[in-house]
């Protein structure tokens, strides 16, 4: 069970409704990670406050721990977690090399890295002298950062951890570039990544009891005639949608072009995702190109270290650790209807980061994911009266210049 | 405005209502510990579904970090938190000193120590050369865990900092001594404390604004005569409450035994308050010989380590990284209507536990509040029906010998 029904364009722009077995998701939509299947610090409760549509896990980090043969024992990753809505399974091509190729690069998905990026390798040794990943033509074989033990995960391998986590659409495997691999080998990888998306899919077909939909991945790096050739190619396989990965370029704007680039050749009528994105700027950047879906460890990563959203504020954030909050009896923001702006002020929550109270992280987690909730409405029903433009200006100006200029 | 009524006795066993400015508590009441001025990962809304009727936050360390004249500034503790209801502040002398003398003993409150005591006094390194606590007449000196800045607590200093802060029911400084301190030590200690209790009093009385009630703590570590002349002592001073603290022997018997020595001497009409007791057989022991209030980190600590309270298990406890749990789909206690007992399984806690994911702390935490608050609320109706060594029998007897015996 998955359609797609587009319901108002803006441009490029497009807002739409995307139903799951698990239930609808209004696009464009964000998608909050929850890695280990559990979005970090917050109940599922907060989360259905907070209005979250949808969540994505992660299919490397499950295999290694709790195992996809527990949760299919006990049901499933829906029951395992609780979580009752619509559930995306990334397929870890972007965990395993990043902590792998890229991480000799010291680098994320594009360059220089978003320092939320950053601690994305955390758990691998960059001292380590064996590689930690091999990728041959059937598959990619790694060691597991929690026992070094041996792994091996091939596109028809993935399909049936993720059949057997259940979640309702999954993301075949891919080989994720740097932005440091060159162009023969990133076309390389995108060929590699082409034929490991058709044996996905075969298998998927094969097997497939339509619970379940499955979205090809465009490669490519930030090469014009690789994006174009892989969305071209992967759009021709028939995939239920479509996830934009890997390599994004050195800077925002070559993320632009790289999504410039790929999105034509993706069908209309298809949902788009894209793999990692959750700045401000970036998300009206992104949902003018067209795309529909998005997910980001941003907000949740910007609250470990006591980073708020705010609309005002320079870079949209507030670092609530600035000495200026220490006797702000405000709320983050002013007129937030988030549980923590109705229940603490800036003081409090200063006090709970230099404390280092543990509460501290979830408190900022929802307000993070309050914002960007609002946020993808307020954007929804501006692509439905075509006021796009109207709003990112209401949103964009105070900080920058005009970004239509 | 504080008052307690007694509304029943079971034996020693006391129910009654005490009245604060922030509203009523029913007791034998437990009071969760808010150290720093948050229940270690919980937030207010959990509290309050769970039932909790007040905290307990400590001065002392509220006093080194953000500081007492902040809080004031901001409009006081309540204002500052957001917990709306009764509240006490711990005046810090147990941290002071088991972070200084009784650390030198490698002990808590009683020896062999609780292992959730074990770690408080890990801010202090144990190799420290010079001494990290130095007592005079006046008051006593510390370094801050912090910043290793010196910090001067007197009888009237810490008044002061208590009425600053703006809690209902305040303590005065007293000096905790640890079991393997000696008689001599101990009544040195114990005097010292008088005095400084009475000149506590003395000032709390001549600056009263009578917002808040202030209780006297007993000290005299595990000998009967110090025990008993210290709770004649305090009592005559007239305090609106007494706390039991100190030093309470080496084993589970003798505090006991300290409490049968020193409760008769306490007046019937007056609250009392044990100072670190949170164990199922001890609330019921206590609570049988006439304690009303008592405080523990264990049910916060318990929650760190993965331990879940049971009625039905031995110790009362589930420890959730057990490998029988791991594909469990049961909830922690069947038929518990906690919010995670009601939201997630056995195998999915035991996961957050392994995967090292926050959430597991704060699920844990609200189960074993919510455990212990719906024992209280047991244990104050059998107390109105004079029903209490039956509720003892029907909750200790599967674990061990009856109790009463």
């Amino acid at each position: 069970m998955f359609s797609f029904d587009l319901l108002a364009r803006d441009g490029e722009a497009r807002a739409g409704k995307l139903l799951t077995r698990h239930g609808t998701i209004e696009t464009p939509s964000f998608v909050p990670v929850g890695t280990q299947g559990a979005v970090k610090s917050v109940s599922l409760r907060d989360l259905h406050v907070i209005g979250t549509q949808v969540i994505i896990v992660n299919s490397y980090h499950l295999h290694l721990q709790p195992g996809e043969d527990l949760i299919e024992r006990v049901g499933g990753v829906h029951r395992f977690t609780g979580w009752e809505g619509p559930l995306i399974t990334d397929s870890g091509g972007f965990q395993i090399f990043s902590l792998g190729v890229a991480k000799e690069h010291g680098v994320g998905k594009i360059a220089p890295i978003f320092p939320e990026q950053r601690d994305r390798g955390r758990h691998f040794s960059s001292k380590s002298e064996k590689p930690l990943v091999r990728v041959d033509e059937d598959g990619v074989e790694f060691i597991s950062y929690l026992d070094g033990s041996a792994h091996r995960f091939t596109p028809e391998g993935i399909v049936d951890i993720e059949r057997k986590l259940g979640a309702d659409i999954i993301l075949v495997l891919d080989e994720c570039t740097s932005p440091f691999h060159d162009y023969y080998y990133t076309r390389e990888a995108m060929e590699r990544t082409h034929r490991w998306a058709t044996r996905a899919l075969e298998v998927f077909r094969h097997t497939s009891d339509s619970t379940q939909a499955i979205l090809g991945i465009v490669q490519g790096g930030a090469y014009r005639d690789l994006r174009e050739g892989s969305a071209r190619f992967i759009a021709g396989l028939g995939f239920d949608g479509y996830a934009i990965g890997g390599s994004l370029g050195r800077s925002k704007k070559e993320m632009y072009q790289v999504l410039e680039w790929t999105i034509p050749f993706l069908p209309h009528d298809k949902p788009r995702h894209l793999l990692g994105v959750g700045e401000i700027e970036d998300i009206f950047q992104v949902v003018r190109r067209g795309v529909d879906l998005f997910d980001c460890i941003l907000p949740t990563r910007m609250a470990q270290t006591g980073t708020f959203f705010a609309k005002k504020e320079d870079r949209f954030r507030i670092h609530i650790l600035n000495a200026r909050f220490k006797d702000d009896l405000r709320p983050i923001e002013l007129g937030c209807n988030c549980y923590t702006c109705r229940n603490y002020s800036r003081a409090y929550l200063r006090h709970l980061f230099m404390a280092k109270e543990i509460l501290a992280m979830r408190l900022a987690t929802i307000h993070n994911l309050h914002f960007l909730e609002l946020l993808m409405r307020q954007i929804r029903s501006a692509i439905k009266q075509r006021r796009l433009a109207e709003l990112w200006r209401e949103w964009v100006i105070p900080n920058d210049a005009d970004p239509y200029a």
